[in-house]
Parts: structure tokens; C-alpha cells; sequence
């Protein structure tokens, strides 16, 4: 089909699908002339996963290329897949703890991530993050809220068992494609349910 | 205390401070000369909040200042405070789903709520941002995904049972702020779990 096509099929404007096409999201069509290239289903369904990791997810576009680029890579293992797409999931941030905050709060984990008998290598970027919502949680004197870090951890242990036997195709691309979309598109689904979840129970009980 | 000193103690560089301060995220010192503020412990505490809210869950500083602006308030309620915490959490996303695809996971979603038992209001943010999840995973083939909608949301009910118990604090001013901070560090607690719970479970079977 032509780019127009592609656009209707998908809903995403011609200029938007180029712009994808200049910064390698897209690869580029089959050339039927030298000003005209044809796509395919294949386009079009890279087209709905650059979408929904870009505008839903709002993955910023350079890790959204390394994202797809992992996914044609044969060379990539699931693992190392499924790493690529947390990394999405984790941005760098700024330290906010002070350095003893910081040293106790790391302590707190590993020892959550001894009960668990987690396998996490040192350089997890959510491991990062983990160390410091623990400091800045203490920090704030929100030790209630620190006091249920069993209980999540023991809530998502199941989501992750649960997500990773989910994650089945009929090919080994779409496997791939499956663990990524899980990893960041279920981010999305448990964040919008926890809050409709508080905010029932905050309207039974503070409006 | 002096600005450096207020610098000193939370590990907030003197600009920084000076930015928030015209921002008006942060209440100007009481004046002892002309040029010169003193601050005291309330300062330290909403700079460690704010920080916490900037570097940490990464909220624009418009709806830090909104934030912060609420929980000066007397005469918002506590389910208002958590309104604008939901509010921070869910930006404002392009729909990505056609309208057949959104209509058929409304429909979903609403009956997901029914089983729940929710009370949740027609326009919140994050009953836009799951409608429009379910549909960009069903248009993507991940039908795998959708099917624990009810595994995720029964899950989520219990975080947010033990949340809203969590928050207590002995004045009106410090409940407000447990509400806020639990709301979006929360999430930053559960995402990096969820990550460290995905990668432990992905080395062992897919390494």
C-alpha cells in the first residue's frame, strides 16, 4: 500500500509517519519508483506499537528507537529485551537523599530482596529508583507507607508471574514485541487501576 | 535559619532554593532586614517534599506548585488533595485508539468498575488513560494482557485498602501531605518492585 494508506489504516497523519521514517522508528518502504515506496501489514503494526509507546506510554522517541531496533535485532535475548524496555521505564534521575538516607535505605532492600530470593543485578536502573523512594519516604517521615514494602513486593511477585507466563506468540518477533508491550503498556493499566482504586475508596471516605 | 543554612540542611544548592522560591513553590522567610529571610524547620520539610516530587516522581514543577498550593489550603478536602495527586500522575495523553476500539474497552472498563464496586467519577484522568490501554492492547493482538484486568484490579483494591489505612498523622496539614506523597511515590514504590520482580523472573527463565 502507499504512505496514504498507511495512514488510514492506522489513523497516524502522513507528516507523522515520516517523521518516524527520517528518525529510523520506520523501515522504509518497499521502493516502487524512485519517489514512490509500498508498505505492508508489517508497517502497520510497527505504526500501532510506535503509537502506543510514544502518545499512550509517553516514552520519549530516542528510546522508543532503541526499543524497535532491539526488536529487529535476532541477536537479542528475551532477557535482554525485556531489559531494554525497563531501562524506557526507568529515566535517570537526580539523587535526593542525603548519603546516610541513601546507605539505609539500600540496606532496607537488599534485605526485601533476600526474602524475595530475587535474582537483580546491582545495576538495575529500578534498583536505583527503589533505594531512593525508600530514602526520601523515610526522609519525609512517611514510615507507614515503607512499612508495606513486603506486601507490594509480594503483589507484584505475582503480576510478574502472572505477565511473564502470559506472554506467548507464534513467533519469535512477536514474543518479543509481547514482552515489551507487557513491561511498559501494564505499567500503564496497573497505574490507571490503582488510582480509580484510591479514588473510590478516598469519595467513601473523605468526601 | 539563613538561606545557605536552609541550603546546608537539605542539600539543595542556593539556586535551586531561589527558583522555588520565585516559582512560589516554596513560602518566602520572614523578613529580617531588607535584604535578608530567615526560615525555619517548615521550610526544610516542603523542600524535602518538593525535591521528592521534582527529582524523584519527576512531576512537572505547574503541578508541583498546584500541589503544594492545595496543601496550603484549609478549605480543600482530603479527597480533593488526592484529586490533584491523581491529576499529576496522569498527564494529559493524544487518544491513540480508534473510536470502535475505545467504544468496545469503555464498555469493558465500565463493567470491570461494576464488578469492583467502584465509585469513580465519568471524567477522571485515569478512567481515560486504562480505556484507552485496554484498547491500544486489544488492537495490538496482546489479548493475554487484558485477560488479568481482574487479577491487576483485585490486587490494586488491596494496595489501596492499606494505603488510605497507612495515612495518619497527627494534624490536618501533615495528613494532607501523607496523602500526597503516598499517592505518587507510591507509584514510583510499586513500578520499580514490579521492574526488579520482572527482571528476577526474566533472568531465570530467559537468560
Amino acid at each position: 500500500m502507499r504512505i496514504g494508506e498507511l495512514s488510514t489504516a492506522t489513523g497516524i497523519p502522513v507528516p507523522t509517519i515520516k517523521y518516524y521514517l527520517r528518525e529510523g522508528l520506520l523501515a522504509p518502504g518497499e521502493l516502487t519508483s524512485p519517489n514512490q515506496a509500498s508498505y505492508g501489514e508489517a508497517h502497520i503494526r510497527r505504526l500501532r506499537l510506535i503509537r502506543a509507546l510514544v502518545d499512550l506510554a509517553q516514552v520519549p522517541v530516542a528510546q522508543v528507537k532503541e526499543i524497535v531496533a532491539s526488536l529487529d535485532a535476532d541477536d537479542v535475548s528475551l532477557h535482554d529485551q525485556i531489559g531494554r524496555a525497563h531501562r524506557a521505564l526507568t529515566p535517570s534521575r537526580k539523587p535526593t537523599a542525603s548519603p546516610e538516607a541513601r546507605a539505609a535505605a539500600a540496606v532496607e532492600v537488599e534485605a526485601l530482596i533476600a526474602r524475595r530470593k530475587w535474582t537483580v543485578e546491582p545495576e538495575a536502573p529500578a534498583l536505583a529508583t527503589l533505594i531512593e523512594t525508600v530514602a526520601a519516604l523515610r526522609t519525609l517521615g512517611q514510615d507507614n507507607l515503607v512499612a508495606f514494602l513486603d506486601a507490594y513486593a509480594e503483589a507484584v511477585d505475582t503480576f510478574a508471574q502472572l505477565e511473564v507466563q502470559a506472554v506467548s506468540a507464534p513467533t519469535r518477533d512477536q514474543l518479543a514485541e509481547s514482552v515489551v508491550v507487557g513491561t511498559i503498556l501494564g505499567e500503564t493499566l496497573i497505574s490507571s487501576l490503582r488510582l480509580l482504586a484510591q479514588e473510590s475508596i478516598s469519595a467513601e471516605r473523605w468526601r
